[in-house]
């Protein structure tokens, strides 16, 4: 029997990729109203490369876009802020879970499974996701936030510490292949894989989750079924 | 005739000491809720020691404070998000400006006298209030944000080079006898002072303003004065 699900945050609990394009939009939209050259178009293919190239928690994102353009130094501030303003505007706005998260945390604490959440990432970001999607509640102390995998492995021996559980009695369900599956399968906890997000559809040699789902409701579906070993 | 109004941002345009002080009252709420001990007042009251010892533009004001608490340290993360969170969305909801700033800033603009903002602080920060108090359309270029006195300076030799202007054309208007008058006098510009935020009551030898006025309206009275030359 499942006693601990843990879930993954970013494209799991929510759809971070499709929100943080919409925000990245924004700030383009404001930079060009504010005097950056270029279509929106033609301005997201630029930064969508310099994300790729500085990673995703870089600060630099958007002064790195301005400092290729043209565009005389003195007015650089005016424009990345511009961009840092709206961006930061509109997560504000349009933060949210997906429609059936809070439905489906509800559901297995009705059940008695405890639930958390490990996560990859800078702490204070990840937290204050947390925080704006009103998921602290459904979690509290069960969150583990973690900076690379090493970490995710110790985070879940003590987990192991911290609750009378078995390995097998533990799911992990994450969007991503590369990580969350790798890591339960590494460590010998059910693997289920969400099919949502730019994730979905890539594949890796040699990580295979033990069950995938669609929509997050469906974990239910899987905690129903008799027999839930690894299948590695 | 004065030609040139420059208006320094905090507390001059902004009320920013007192909604700094609701934002920083939703963050010690917030972490209360989550187990933070101690009252509201008491708390308060250490989180201003702090910030007056690790300077305003610190970023560690909030852990500092859980810090110094016994809670257990896994739980910091938790607590000191929620501050920060709470103090962000706080931030977006009340951030407005002084009631008679943009009815002024729009009479000026119809009386042709050119308006600037010279400010001291965190470039992206000091930007960042400028936009969201929808300033900039006010003021589009003429923003100087400089980091001390000295830049300050430069900012006004770089103004007068910028506009074919003398420097009894230039009114200086800022809360602060130690940094807006003290710069104006000390450059020969004219200096107003408002009457408005902390410094309202400071005294500081030797370092008077020109003119001072309770409400940035009054800029209006000043201007229409028929001389206008330094006192000192």
């Amino acid at each position: 029997m499942i006693k601990l699900v843990l879930f993954d945050l970013d494209n799991t609990l929510y759809p971070t990729s499709k929100q943080v394009k919409k925000c990245r939009e924004s700030a383009i939209k404001a930079m060009i109203k504010r005097g950056l050259p270029g279509s929106e178009k033609e301005l997201e293919i630029k930064l969508n490369c310099i994300i790729k190239k500085l990673g995703s928690n870089n600060e630099k994102h958007l002064n790195t876009l301005v400092k290729q353009t043209k565009i005389e130094k003195n007015k650089h501030n005016a424009i990345i802020s511009a961009g840092v303003t709206a961006y930061h505007i509109t997560k504000q706005r349009i933060m949210k879970t997906y429609p059936d998260t809070k439905k489906t945390l509800d559901e297995l604490k009705k059940r008695k499974i405890t639930i958390g959440i490990l996560t990859q990432g800078v702490t204070i970001k990840q937290w204050d996701k947390i925080n704006r999607l009103g998921l602290y509640k459904y979690f509290n102390e069960n969150v583990w936030v973690v900076s690379d995998e090493q970490s995710k492995k110790e985070a879940i021996k003590e987990i192991l510490k911290k609750y009378p559980i078995k390995k097998e009695e533990i799911i992990i369900v994450g969007d991503r292949l590369d990580t969350d599956i790798k890591t339960a399968n590494e460590t010998g906890l059910i693997s289920v894989q969400i099919l949502q997000g730019p994730y979905a559809d890539k594949k890796e040699d040699n990580i295979k989750p033990d069950h995938t789902i669609k929509k997050l409701k469906e974990i239910t579906g899987i905690l129903n079924k008799k027999t839930l070993n690894k299948k590695q």
